[in-house]
């Protein structure tokens, strides 16, 4: 059993990107949808979808992306004039908005945000340092000066879930909200493994030694751009070293303890879990339903 | 049963990139290893292992990346002059050397290959186009001027082997040599799952459906920068609408054509695999392994 998400039900129409005759003409067309934010928070309508707006009535320097076919209907966002720079840890979704979201308009609004916020953080090349222009419908910046073509980033991140004897390793990170609690989680280093980051980050963060590492499910999350890869592992043992400078702590949860927490939510329970839309939540669902 | 490779074997000693004190005094050091590289190649000692110098020969303004402690001995790697411009599948690694190498010091190589190469194609912001610096012993790029900070790409990619009734799905890309056929692959976009991205490129690349993506295992590519999620899936039948602009062919093999090709290299058999050290052939390799 895996963990497993909708897709945003767009056609990427990948070939489009390439004609530029061809996506000029899908913006101008009247019925083209511009799917609206709010900086870079989604714009929510009376029955808790997305909001659209009329890609047309856009001035025509603005720059878009396209996100691909609706059906018949074309679907682009624009790029505003600033990007969030703050750290992954630091950023502050709108989770108000997020949680009324369906997961497929959630995929959608991830695809956009990514790349919108990408493109407003990226405005030169990193390899001459000239202005870039947007390409590829989005999918690229080009660098006149020099030639480099540059691709919107994702970062892979494990996040995993520790166990030990049947009770369950979780963390806060020092920007948590007060007694809530999540899987640890870290950037995927060059030259690892999704399997290695997961034993390196469990012994940086808590300095326990984990095994039998294994993949549950991903997530793509926006704030900024990562690639959540979800897993679960054993450890050796249950003595924790934590690293305060990394994480503010962790420490064992029973299964009760998590189940009452995943139910209760917030009153009385051990801890407050994770936010519904992110993918530690569903894993915590997952490790409980997985021992009925 | 998953794949799995081992690490490079450092501790990557992550408290030590964010003190400069350590780090130089580290370089310093007589017993200080530099691995040497010719541009972003691997040089090869006696024994095929990965050939090392003294960090401390080093002009104090050569650009080093901090690749962990070996044991006692700190290892650095310098950053060239010139990174490698082209896309990932124009990139020509240097096989007959890596396929000497041992799995651990082809990771270590992997990261220190991603990692320089990255910061000389990286020397400028992408947000405002100054001239950035390198930090925290190579893991981080910043700006003096707008204070944006970068850090070192790795970009997941899905790598799949698609099956319908016991035969396998394979293509080969427009630059790969004569014969030569491997798993279909393609970056993971912003706002998708590992999952969606094996479905949506077998669909562009091949016009077949699959379903039931498992997870099998991952590597590092650093060809420049890449992490290989290897994935198993399903086709829902075999017919093929193969998109010549991406890929130059693609084609069912039997079983019995996957192992004669594996087991016989080039003569003789239907095709030529992957190449041993590339994630590709472990997992042709899994694939004839687990159905017997
Ligand atoms: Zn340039
Ligand atoms: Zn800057």
């Amino acid at each position: 059993m895996t963990i497993s998400y909708p897709g945003h039900g767009l056609d990427r129409a990948d070939h489009s990107r390439t004609d530029p005759a061809l996506l000029a003409a899908l913006r101008a067309r009247a019925d083209a949808r511009l799917l609206l934010m709010d900086a870079l928070s989604p714009v929510l309508d009376a029955a808790n979808g997305l909001s659209y707006g009329a890609a047309a009535d856009l001035p025509p320097d603005a720059e878009t992306v396209f996100l691909g076919m609706d059906g018949e209907l074309p679907v682009f966002a624009v790029v505003p004039a600033e990007g969030d720079d703050r750290p992954a840890y630091l950023q502050k979704p709108n989770w108000a908005a997020i949680a009324l979201l369906g997961l497929q308009d959630m995929a959608l609004y991830a695809t956009a945000r990514s790349l919108v916020d990408w493109h407003a953080r990226h405005r030169f090349c990193a390899r001459c340092g000239a202005p870039t222009h947007i390409a590829k419908g989005g999918w690229q910046r080009d660098c006149p000066a020099c030639t480099a073509q540059h691709f919107p980033r994702t970062d892979p991140v494990a996040i995993m879930l520790v166990e030990h004897d049947g009770d369950l390793l979780l963390g806060r990170g020092t920007q948590f909200p007060p007694r809530s609690y999540s899987a640890l989680a870290g950037f995927i280093e060059p030259g690892e493994t999704i399997e290695q980051a997961v034993a390196r980050e469990v012994w940086e963060e808590a300095g326990v030694r984990v095994h039998s590492v294994r993949y549950i499910g991903s997530q793509p999350w926006p704030f900024p751009s990562q690639l959540m890869i979800g897993c679960h592992a054993l450890a050796e043992g249950r003595d924790l070293t934590v690293d305060y400078t990394e994480i503010a702590d962790a420490r064992w949860f029973t299964r009760a303890e998590v189940a009452e927490a995943m139910e209760r939510r917030a009153d009385g329970a051990a801890f407050i879990p994770p936010p519904a839309h992110a993918i530690a939540n569903a894993m915590l669902g997952w490790w409980l339903e997985r021992a009925r």
